[in-house]
């Protein structure tokens, strides 16, 4: 038995990983897409909130799996409070996603519009974004593609402040006489906003821990 | 003098964390004790703002000593950055509930509230959970009984979330011409929603603990 | 040659931290004057959001150089968290002044406000208290120094929250048929006090750091 059979039987944990970032990563896409397609349609019944809860769960369950192997693993593929981060980062940008749909649904907001619609594509591209550089960790040779991904959310993140103040803007322009109006969109226009926060968040630990695989 | 005595006389400091957290736990269910019973009778004056104020500060203190035996001890019962952790969300607990017992004062909220003085139960139904799970780290004979309340606060969290969502439902039919009062309400019914997420955060740090020492 | 020199030779990225964190305490008390300026005279236009936008970037650069430094660095002159912890906290200080500033464009708010002047100089104090605090940990001898500076700033942050709660109540009382401007300035007078928040959060850090040294 060679090294690479020795090693491979001790530490087939170290592999998991990147199966759950990648499974977590597909979640987390699979939410920005739904809700770009429901703020595009703009039918947010209790159907669409329960199946958004659903990847929620799912995103949940993904991230109790990567702290249960890290708490039983000695040998991470790179440094632990990175791991952690990152599937607490991941499980942030699917929890908002469900908080915004919800928040649609209990603000009894109806009617489509056309800012919210906007800015949903670009969570969307975010995500996707996201996904593409945390599954590149896996591999070194990805990681000039790693990087470019994250300089795009990067760009996204920049992009969505300037989107959020102009509909803010806009917003108290509208709805002036209507305060109950102003409230709600405030809040929802703000809250997506920080979906490309965490984005942004989650590509500066992936940059990190590429330049100190580096 | 045998092995025993020998670790008791250069561990004793190992012990001191519990009994802090004993303390800290104490005060938190107090405070949520009297949250629940101004809850109740809504006499929010600036006599009552004080004794939660002062609760705050008798848990600052106790976050301190954690803080102060952490900087001075090398062997720590459970992981440093889990006793950190611990001590910051159980502060953070007695932090809000001061927060929104004073925010009541200053936006001169004077009537009583059912749909609050129901919340407030569940938070004190909550934060004795916490205490119950916190306590019970001390001995691993506990941990069957710590996992049970850990569960128990996680569900009464989900609890909440409805509960919020069907307050603020409520809120915005009720209040429609109102608008100053859907945005002290809003706030107020937002803000008892995250002391049970705090709760959640401590019952999720007390299983890892819990898994770790396994 | 002696040990001084050797080590010297070995670890001159260790000082480098110290001038890092000079650089940026300087530019969080730069953000601060200005912005206590700003609120003075209240001239909020495109000009001034963007010269606070640069100070930003430039908080943001040198952050940047920070976390390279820890990565490439094994020897630090105290805790890598403290460090990373310290060098997140001046460059928040900075994001919320940058934030609170393009929000009173954005909300087009034109006429000046005394509470917010008032509140400008309390943050300004506060800062600069922080840079003395950061800038004092370079050298023990300056320990003294530094822990009355906590002081202050943990003064200032209890005064800013009584401030808060006083603009509150007079906000509700003035504006109670103007809600529009009840949603706007409530955002800004809770965001200036986090601005406190955030001050205290470095200071703690800063005595944590002389703790342990001592």
């Amino acid at each position: 038995m060679g090294w690479s059979s020795f090693t491979k039987s001790f530490l087939p944990q170290t592999f998991d990983f990147f199966n759950l970032f990648d499974k977590h990563a597909d979640i987390a896409v699979e939410a920005a897409e739904q809700f770009a397609q429901l703020m595009k349609d703009f039918n947010v019944d209790a159907k669409e909130v329960h199946t958004m809860k659903d990847l929620e769960h799912q995103g949940d369950q993904v991230s109790f799996q990567v702290m249960d192997q890290l708490n039983k693993t000695f040998i991470t593929p790179f440094d632990r409070e990175d791991i952690h981060a990152l599937s607490k980062k991941l499980d942030d940008i699917i929890d908002m996603i469900y908080t915004i749909t919800n928040r649609l649904r209990v603000y009894n907001v109806l009617t489509t519009d056309r800012n919210l619609a906007e800015f949903a594509r670009v969570i969307e591209m975010a995500v996707k974004g996201v996904a593409l550089a945390v599954k590149g960790l896996r591999d070194s040779k990805n990681y000039k593609e790693v990087l470019r991904a994250c300089a795009e959310v990067n760009g996204l993140e920049t992009l969505s402040d300037k989107m959020r103040d102009d509909m803010l803007v806009e917003l108290f322009a509208k709805y002036a006489p209507d305060p109950i109006s102003v409230i709600k969109w405030k809040e929802i226009y703000q809250e997506v906003e920080t979906v490309l926060d965490v984005c942004e968040d989650v590509v500066h630990i992936v940059e990190s821990i590429v330049v100190k695989q580096a």
